[in-house]
């Protein structure tokens, strides 16, 4: 089997209300990318929270006395720990000048997700989209309805891990496939019955996108070929572990 | 940018004492793949315990009395979860019926890395390799001996992640580049001076690999073509957090 990853530059700077499908599309075309059935289109968060107007003006924000408590702390902009709060539903971890928290989506994630680079402008930071698997099946839906294809769409960000080091991207929003791929009850080449195999194909989708997007490149999209998956509604809602299960609430 | 992944299929069931770089390129040779300068080779720890000879009978280990308990209480073998035991420096979580330890390579993962799957024999498991940078480094020093190619060797392996389902392959092991790529101190487009951003790169690379390797199909090795790294002498030692920065210890 193999893949090919195709980095998808050329998009312009995207501003609130901007039709970034259309965008998208055009970058495809500069870059030389005709999307085909069976691609994924993977997107970076950044531009689908620019699109959607998710930024914010630190200068109109007005930070609670916990936040400004936290922040002089450990000397961190009060403003956007007041951001990164409004955007959680839980506090994690809060520790050595660090802010894990739960977001309304059910992440839990550095900052919330805030974050202030790749924006134009000093004082502005990005927030996640509202509801990112909405946002993925919303610009599905536009690049079907004008390439005439059916691609699937992953919106990722990057997350660090806990017990190692770096960052790597994840996905936040699906459309148009299944972000498990769930092996159990599946026998491998031996016989063995798998009964814990289910792969985050969309996480490890978005990783191998990140290595064509980069940080510092202008290169916030990618396209992918070749990659077997099934058609399905899935949503990055299933990656979300059930905090039944989860020891490290 | 435009990388490329091809899974190495035709790799006969690796034995204890083979030769492994033989049979990664006897494999690459049949897969129409000739390495070349700026390659990477990816490979599943699976191959590489079976060809250390890292793997266990059940039937000859004698469980504690701890692991005795804690696997009649879960219902599962007390002679893997003595493995496993004796595979860790640490429990991190015991519960639920999951068992994550820290491994004497300073990872953190589900049953120290001691897998059934993709080994012949019912009672057969296989272990981590004793040290998974030296068997990288060993497998690129050989290929680079025998096909003229100086090509950075990760070895990966499924991990599972807090708070998100599903696992995904990262780096357990890391010869001849950086597994993080550090942009601290570099400037975004809008000349934001990046302060935290790290990206591990060789985890991103063994989950892109993963999605042509596969569980179920004979295809554990993959080489990725066009990724823009540097060469060096980085381990995966390096993607190991360092304690006194955890916060989920």
């Amino acid at each position: 089997m193999q893949i090919t990853i195709t980095g998808i530059s050329n998009i312009a700077e995207v501003q609130p209300g901007n039709d970034l499908p259309g965008l998208i599309l055009s970058g495809c075309e500069a870059s030389g990318v005709e999307l085909q059935a069976g691609d994924i289109l993977v997107i970076a968060q950044k531009i689908v929270s620019k699109a959607e107007g998710q930024v914010v003006d630190l200068r109109e924000v007005e930070p609670s006395p916990f936040a400004k408590q936290y922040a002089e702390k450990w000397g961190k902009d009060p403003r956007q720990i007041e951001v990164v709060l409004r955007e959680s539903k839980r506090v994690v971890r809060m520790d050595k000048g660090v802010l894990i928290t739960e977001t309304r989506h059910g992440f839990v994630c550095a900052n919330a997700g805030v974050d202030a680079s790749n924006v134009p402008g000093e004082h502005m930071v990005t927030l996640l989209p509202v509801d990112s698997d909405a946002s993925a099946a919303r610009i599905r839906a536009v690049v079907k309805d004008r390439a005439g294809v059916d691609v699937p769409v992953i919106i990722s960000d990057s997350f660090g891990r806990t017990w190692r080091n770096g960052i790597i991207n994840i996905a936040i929003g699906v459309s148009g496939l299944m972000p498990l791929n769930d092996l159990r009850g599946q026998k491998d080449q031996h016989g063995y019955l798998m009964h814990a195999t289910v792969i985050a194909i969309a996480d490890e989708l978005a990783s191998a996108a990140e290595l064509v997007m980069g940080k510092l490149a202008a290169c916030p999209a990618a396209v992918i070929r070749g990659y077997n998956y099934e058609p399905a509604e899935g949503t990055a809602q299933e990656l979300v572990m059930d905090p039944a299960r989860d020891m490290f609430r």
